[in-house]
């Protein structure tokens, strides 16, 4: 028998979340979280999806009408963007160097998709000339990338792979997950076909849900599809049509999830995109300050480096478990490990959204010299004055 | 550009939820999901999902090591239930009368199921007969059917079904969006293999995700598959080596959402089941009786009925739009409107879980009695006292 007594309140107590995601929730999110839920039809509700579309739509700097928040975690939004504009036998090429690139492989096999990868080093970024050779008399409808490899913290940039993908006739699928909210990521610009994120990195809203948008070449892509859409729950065709002007019912929208993310997108709405992009960099150029002058190296080389996600290689002597226990439990401070092939080689350090904050640098840097030194670890003089020295020019 | 200014904050004002769900949710859940965000690894965050498991298991009423809440709304429960039990060529036999049974054959058809339909008047249960009939000479691997047709307000007796699931070797697989929490559904004492809800019904919590659960023969099933399940996002082969004892990262859980779902669920262990399950049956008597004795009927047999969802027919020269309007507008109560074939012809009303309490009974039929009168249609007196009366004898 259950005792309902031995279960306590929720006490999660305070972290400060500086690891692949989630990140920091500003309290005004959580505020808006805990409203009180309403119909999913209410009127207020309806101007609530409103206003969420016409701010991601900023967030993506895009015109695209189908900008929504899809009902599932970031993976959620990956399978939405495969699912709806792949059918079976249709090349796809999908660019891997790093966990989220062969998940898209995994989810291309899956829905029997004719793939095509194009692979490079881990921490490395896809080299556009073997993109260029992979399609070469090809006709894949779709060319997908990571923008922002969460398990290597490397920035892929997206011009020239958009440019091939236009070149070859096919839609263009950019996963930022980790990306949005915290660099440029004009769709429109862009030329992105089909792009999708994850609300609990820059954006700072718990996990949940995943923004996504489709060009007009990606909707016709969707209207054009000669066999159904083999996910029910996220057949855009469907979806599009309760967050469109019919309102037609498909599923239930998680209600407060969505108070978050408004919040949360009201908060980058007003703080700017230009500002916010700001000082994502600045705070990673900090750490990064920070980092070398400890005698530490980054695994990706700096002009490929995200500003949001920084990996550091684990110091000779330094052991990898004990030294993030040590952070947690010590300070209260959630970093990452590595993923795959870079387990136990490097860490993950996040400066997302509200947690991309120069005392979260401080306390960061501060707390992971104490540690090593305390491990035995030999670690140089200077990192706050190095990070220091980032903030007075910044 | 937008203007971040022009954006207020959240008031969604507090209505009375009684339709089709979500229902009222508790300050405690609401409070409970604003707890800070912390890491999906985080060990106080591993204690709450063990917890959550106990808790759920609990309400299902099974030892199902398989018990978990998937990242998305009933629907996603819906498709996580097809898509790793069934893989294509399967033979699938699904009971349909009303919207739900009609989604679930659209699921089995996409992921290439062999669908049989058994099929019977939307607002009456399903004949077992005619179950047994459509099995002869077949070995289905699932045999589905919806426990409480939210579309239309049957209650499915479940027994017979499972029996004859097992007599073919089909695993039973039972819809239990709009039941669970708010009456009888053990699954192990009922045989059944797989099963999913939805949080934002007989729970109580916002919606955003759905608890499953799989027996043992529904394990094997997923285990032995020669294909691979379709779907990434919801393959519970890696779903559930994060939940178990393994913690392998797949996606990240939607952390606030399940401190929600901890809370409620919490809050019915308090309340006990046999009890929560009396409190909606007394209501929805209420409920009936005052309907009844306004001269209005309901859609479903007497012994066919749900206590938690509550289909009237809508009497004649009543305007079902304009009277779901002023009850909205006038008294901040939602009910929902018919769906599909029954759109027109009734409301739904739910009393489920905090919301099924006699203040909304009465609430609801004072309310509704004044606007008919108002919209002149003939309304026969005495609902409050005939509710009143079952109250006194309950």
């Amino acid at each position: 028998m259950l005792d309902a007594a031995s279960f306590r309140d929720i006490d999660p107590g305070q972290r400060v979340l500086m690891g692949p995601g989630p990140s920091d929730v500003s309290a005004r999110v959580l505020q808006a979280m805990s409203a009180p839920c309403i119909g999913h039809l209410d009127p207020y509700f309806l101007s609530v999806m409103d206003e969420t579309q016409q701010l991601l739509r900023s967030l993506f700097q895009t015109q695209n009408a189908l900008t929504i928040p899809v009902s599932g975690t970031g993976s959620a939004g990956m399978e939405t963007c495969f699912v709806n504009l792949v059918e079976p036998g249709d090349e796809v090429v999908v660019c891997v160097n790093g966990v989220f690139g062969t998940r898209m492989c995994d989810i291309v096999n899956r829905i029997g998709g004719k793939l095509t990868r194009v692979d490079a080093e881990w921490g490395r970024t896809i080299d556009p000339q073997a993109v260029r050779d992979a399609v070469k008399g090809k006709s894949p409808k779709v060319l997908a990338v990571v923008h922002a490899e969460t398990s290597t913290g490397v920035c892929q940039p997206l011009e020239e792979l958009s440019a091939i993908a236009k070149d070859c006739g096919a839609l263009f699928l950019v996963d930022m997950v980790t990306s949005l909210g915290g660099m440029e990521v004009s769709l429109d610009r862009m030329g992105i076909d089909a792009a999708y994120s994850g609300t609990q990195k820059c954006i700072s809203c718990p996990p949940g849900l995943s923004p996504v948008s489709f060009s007009e070449a990606g909707i016709n892509a969707i209207t054009n599809r000669k066999t159904p859409v083999v996910s029910w729950y996220l057949d855009m065709s469907m979806v599009s049509s309760y967050w469109g002007a019919e309102r037609k019912y498909h599923h239930t929208a998680p209600i407060n999830m969505i108070y978050g993310l408004r919040e949360a997108l009201r908060i980058i709405a007003e703080e700017g995109l230009e500002k916010r992009f700001a000082r994502h960099r600045l705070n990673h150029q900090a750490l990064v300050a920070g980092i070398e002058a400890m005698g530490l190296s980054m695994l990706v080389p700096e002009t490929e480096r995200l500003p949001m996600l920084n990996t550091i290689r684990i110091p000779d002597g330094a052991d990898d478990v004990l030294v993030r226990k040590a952070l947690l439990n010590g300070f209260g401070i959630e970093i990452g490990g590595g993923l795959g092939a870079l387990a136990g080689k490097v860490w993950r350090v996040g400066l997302m959204g509200h947690a991309a904050r120069e005392r979260n640098v401080f306390l960061f840097l501060s707390a992971l010299e104490t540690i090593l030194k305390t491990q035995g670890v030999a670690v140089k003089a200077g990192a706050l004055e190095a990070a220091s020295a980032v903030y007075s020019q910044g």
